[in-house]
């Protein structure tokens, strides 16, 4: 039986009120500091192309890390599995690891999902295509079913005018060889993909192919093979929400990408895929009101891969 | 339509006997040392309690760390959700950072699975039981209905003869008064559950309940709640298999439990339980053949939770 | 010239008076805990054996970690330098990393005064006497010129109940096969050398040695070699104050070993040896107003090593 | 009794022509690949100004490290203690915890001889002078009494050509927000200090003022007070050798600093200023050949702080 998955949005919607003014808008750029903690939106579509929405589904924002799924897809689609030798598939643990690992493990990012790794996925790309920045727009707006999705140019410079972090793990990754693009393009095209700004809605279609065993619904394309689509999903769910990883599978367990921005996009295989924004972020960087939403969406639906 | 497990298990034996030599039998005591690398056994229960079994499915071996399972199991009855105040359900990258995230965590180890965790649940089950070695093989004889599965002395004697980094961990753990029965107890009652011997029919069998929303099959008895149930197998994917649960959830896709002794346990939700044995180990610790023979199951049943 | 040592100690001893009520006293056992924080003891003896004292000097102490010092001379006394095959002279960094680095370094200790590393001197020291204990006992009599010294058997159990963290260290250590004798013979060793209590009466003249060429001016004992008293000297320099041993150069600029209790004691080559006690305990875990009291007699006697 | 400083150098050059081949001379850029490893100078200059000389003391080579002292004593000039909120002065244990402990303790390098201290006191340089590469050179021929000082641009190029992992050093301290400059103008001026070009006769004469409180004979001028000479010496101590300091420390048992090119150079407080060059390194990054001079000058002369 089908849930009915507008009422439970609603319901979800109005329970997570109270979720909102938790937590703690990102204020380490500007453009994401003054976004209003009171927004709050959710989008599902079904394997079908259905679309269920509550709340402000229909605003764009920044997707942040959410990004690293695309670039991940678009590295897989180069040079395939390749890519693993220049990145693990390994959970990282915590923030101070992800730098200790890089050192004992001479400069191989643990996955694609820490920035280190996402890093080296962005230099893979770079790589592959003579106008990255382009192609990654022209192809989100494809897989998204959505023209309109604009990057933000704001957005992009004040990660870059702060990225010194960054800036450390690529010169970091590039001492042990393993970027072969200019370090300034590789932030470069980091921080672009970082500002791409979409909404639940968005979210919602554009990833629905890993719902889909990697067929894109609106355009019949074959993104990726099944067995590619099924570990990518795999990988979101080992690696997906930072060091929050293993709780968020523990209580919401289905696979999953977060962003700094309040975004997070989840995975059904075979039913749907979920996106939720809230811009208030918990302790381990992923949105609260967004986790605890999805914790209730699979209770509420009775769906999860466990 | 239901898979031909038969034939299927037929084909994985056969085609992984190239693999039985490679890998190495772990050798810290004699007797795993000296268990026949050539072993191989698997076997699978269906929800609806029908058994296929291939090759020494039928031979029992030292279950070691998959015990952890039981453990968990036992101490979530015992105390619920408050066992997550002492231990955490994060993966924890490396061996080498155990120690150190134990140090960076005060004492509270990342995840039940390693060992520092596993003591902390042992410790636990020792609070909560008069005679907890005695009620403990006779819980997991029942829930894989079969009263014959022994303990193994031998192993558990010299397993405490070379603990010394058990022992350094238990120390460490109480340090942070985190471990509340004495040291020496707690070590004993860990390295007897590590000892219980146990074949892959044993195996497939005893897990059955976490492919049943926490039902028992043999005793119809409610070991745990669905949620919990779901839970533990999001544990075991985030974090059964040492430091290669991101691999193995990429490659094999199913929640796995591991041991030393070259045994795999694995769960697929709503369908089945499946059990691999074969000595050799990788690098990181987990049954080489074994994890081949899973993956090889994933694909020809087409079954995966991604 | 000689300064003249008895005013300058009287000197220090009123100026550091409103110091002592800084810093906290050790409290993890009851023993330490009960001690007075407004005590405060200095001595200097001379090479020609001249004895200065100022306050409480002639009160006896716990000397708990400067013992390190005496189990590293019968060390090196026994088996010379093969003993550097199994500990390392160099700085530990924060207490963090000295686990962190017996873990990256193989159970090798970086150095003699970090507990790692006295527990691997004190391995041999048990190695090469029969009654390693009564001979210690005696030992650190003869060289302190006093037979009234005593261990203090009631800071020696207290230590022992609460070792969990030395305990740790211990099998650690022993995990990869640096430790030969019985883990609880060598940490049993340990705490009752922490148990040790002397004045800076006994501590001065004890040290006397050490800024004597390794000769012992009480007995006539030649003790250590010239290159090996110079030795020891540069290991307290480098490594005697735990993390805080570069500031200490750095403000006090003398060889010196501190303890728990609130002990430090310094040597000047070829001139003196100074003891101070004061129990409260800056954040590093040296004595602050000892500490304090060392920088202002360096100064004011214009000695200094460098 | 004043040793015979001539004969003693000439010895210690005929006894180490054995060391010469051992080790490995630096060979991450061109430059200082090409440098025979058959080289060895050194060359010895006393309180009263008198020189002494043997090999190819007279041949100027990369400075590299030893630049570090020059630098410290510029930015202590130019803030004085202030610096040590900035950076710290305690051994940094080896190169892996340098990165792990600027993470832990927030951007506060450990001391101003790892590179992470250097680029910081380089950024307070850099802050505190108009002209600060002109300055240095201008500072360093005084202190030298040689106006012949050169820089070396084809070193600075290729330093920065390959200087990724100080750029991560240096992004990663300005993301903790202790650098103040631009972070190319600070990994630009480190890498031109580094290419300064001496002979062991030029440090031995730009040393002397660390062994003469502070004062510098050549030009009159106090240089630092007596308490800021004897403070970098006990910095050079503890932290002047890489992560071998304890070690040299132990055997050689004078405040040294060294530097990637094969130069050592050493103080003897109120004695002497001695430098020595051989270009392999030992493992740690030290002179292999110079580390073994230094330790026969101390043993030969009879000199040592200890």
């Amino acid at each position: 039986m089908t849930p009915d998955y507008q009422t439970i949005l609603d319901e979800i919607r109005d329970e997570v009120q109270p979720l909102l003014a938790q937590g703690q808008v990102a204020d380490y750029i500007p453009r994401l500091a003054c976004v209003p903690w009171q927004k709050f939106g959710m989008a599902v579509v079904t394997l079908d192309g259905q679309l269920y929405r509550t709340g402000d589904a229909d605003e764009a924002f920044s997707i942040q890390s959410i990004s690293k799924v695309y670039t991940l897809t678009l590295a897989l689609q180069s040079i395939g599995d390749k890519l693993w030798r220049r990145v693990g598939r390994e959970p990282s643990g915590n923030a101070f690891n992800s730098l200790v690992q890089l050192e004992l493990e001479h400069g191989l990012p643990r996955n694609p999902f820490i920035n280190a790794g996402a890093l080296v996925v962005a230099d893979v790309v770079l790589g592959a295509m003579p106008d990255p920045r382009a192609q990654l727009l022209a192809t989100v707006r494809r897989w998204a079913d959505n023209p309109g999705v604009q990057d933000d140019p704001e957005v992009a410079r004040s990660e870059q005018a702060n990225g010194f972090r960054n800036a450390a793990l690529a010169n970091f990754i590039r001492s042990f060889g393993n970027l072969e693009q200019a370090i300034d393009e590789v932030l470069g095209f980091y921080f672009y993909q970082c500002s791409l700004a979409m909404s639940c809605e968005d979210l919602a279609r554009g990833f629905l192919f890993l719902a889909n065993r990697g067929y894109c619904r609106w355009t019949g394309d074959r993104i990726l093979s099944p067995d590619q689509a099924k570990r990518i999903n795999a990988l979101m769910l080992t690696c997906g929400t930072y060091d929050a990883a293993g709780d968020f599978a523990y209580h919401v367990g289905i696979p999953a990408k977060s962003g700094v921005g309040g975004g997070i996009v989840a995975v059904i295989p075979e039913r749907l895929a979920v996106a939720v924004w809230s811009p208030a972020l918990n302790a381990k960087g992923n949105s609260l009101a967004g986790s605890a939403a999805l914790e209730r969406f699979t209770t509420k639906t009775g769906l999860s891969i466990f």
